[in-house]
């Protein structure tokens, strides 16, 4: 018995998703395993029966076939119904993942996605591109190109923004403790995002957070090199 | 047998180190008697004892006299020492917990600095005001009156950087869930220091955070207001 994701693809089944990176970590840390669904950015009818458009969804195949929708909502649903190796561990963890999962959402990603966009949009797939660009271009206002422009000038207040992060794995191998917890899906999962939707490097090699993504990509066999190509089915 | 908190004292025994307050909630959390030592800002030799000059400092007159310094290694020793109604409750909580601790020290603070302490100098005792306004004026570059004008107009962006705490207090009571954590007293002591320091309000009374501070400051029969001048020995 497994549970299905469905995770967005890109060119070759590319995954850069970074909801959909926390959720694969997650399954994994719980034993899980994963039927991987790959959806284009233009094949949403694969998720209708979902009532909405947006990966990740999970369907679990070991509990009737539930839907759940939205990153945070499945880790929820998967450390309720599978308590064994907790992703939070008590109340108090939860809570505070889900401010670094709001933080995430309007620290990291508002600055990320400019930077990285233009090259995002190579590695979508040709029968996408149209609908990329113009659902992008819609929302930012300007050309994917032009947003990129001058990113290496962005790069210092980017790198000074994460500094609640930094001075926490110069402390301690995970955000978690010592082993890894959903927090640390949630960043390394957003980091996926730049790192396989691009070549632009957001930081330096001798960067804490640097060394702590090398640590998170070794996990589980490397999953992060094993998935990062998955079906396109 | 009590423990001995070393707290930084204004005029009038006025409290306002958010260090400190972090701690005050941390040891009524745990129901551990507290013994109050006022210290200015000029009465440095009160701590002489511990090899440093910042507070908090606790003395654990249970334990044989141990000296703890330090917010963040204080709340860690206690829930070491007094396991029983947790302040993390698990090591997700306790790495989470730290991000929040690493994000108000990059964040928060250097917002709320220079909005309001030309005010929290009013609030100094006279006896210290001239090392209060040298040692802050050297820190700055700038005069304290000149650091707080204009404050009004870096309130839209202050109160954008609050955003993944307002999302969070929005869905549930407190940030550690049903019940308050130490990531609520580090985020709750942290807005006690413009609290006391000054009357400049820095949130609208419509804002899912004031509606939390509130909840805090009615928590352990009103500690914040309880505690909101201690003695001045």
């Amino acid at each position: 018995m497994t549970i299905v994701l469905y995770d967005l693809k890109g060119r070759d089944g590319l995954r850069y998703s970074p909801y959909c990176w926390r959720i694969r970590y997650a399954l994994t840390h719980k034993g899980l395993d994963i039927e991987d669904v790959g959806v284009g950015f233009t094949e949403k009818e694969k998720i209708a029966f979902s009532g909405q458009q947006l990966v990740p969804v999970i369907v679990d195949r070991n509990n009737g076939g539930k839907v759940i929708l939205d990153s945070w909502q499945i880790a929820n649903y998967l450390d309720d119904t599978y308590p064994n190796k907790p992703l939070f561990g008590s109340a108090a963890a939860r809570g505070t993942a889900r401010f670094i999962n709001n933080w995430v959402g309007t620290t990291f990603f508002p600055q990320v996605g400019p930077m990285i966009i233009a090259d995002l949009f190579q590695r979508v797939r040709d029968v996408d591109q149209p609908y990329f660009r113009a659902s992008r271009e819609k929302r930012y206002g300007v050309a994917l190109e032009k947003l990129q422009e001058g990113r290496e000038q962005r790069l210092p207040a980017f790198s000074a923004s994460l500094e609640p992060l930094r001075m926490l794995v110069k402390e301690q191998d995970f955000i978690c403790g010592e082993t890894p917890g959903y927090a640390d899906y949630i960043l390394f999962g957003s980091f996926q995002w730049p790192g396989n939707a691009s070549d632009f490097e957001l930081l330096a090699e001798d960067d804490p957070i640097y060394v702590w993504r090398q640590r998170m990509a070794g996990l589980y066999d490397g999953l992060a090199q094993r998935a990062k190509f998955g079906p396109t089915n």
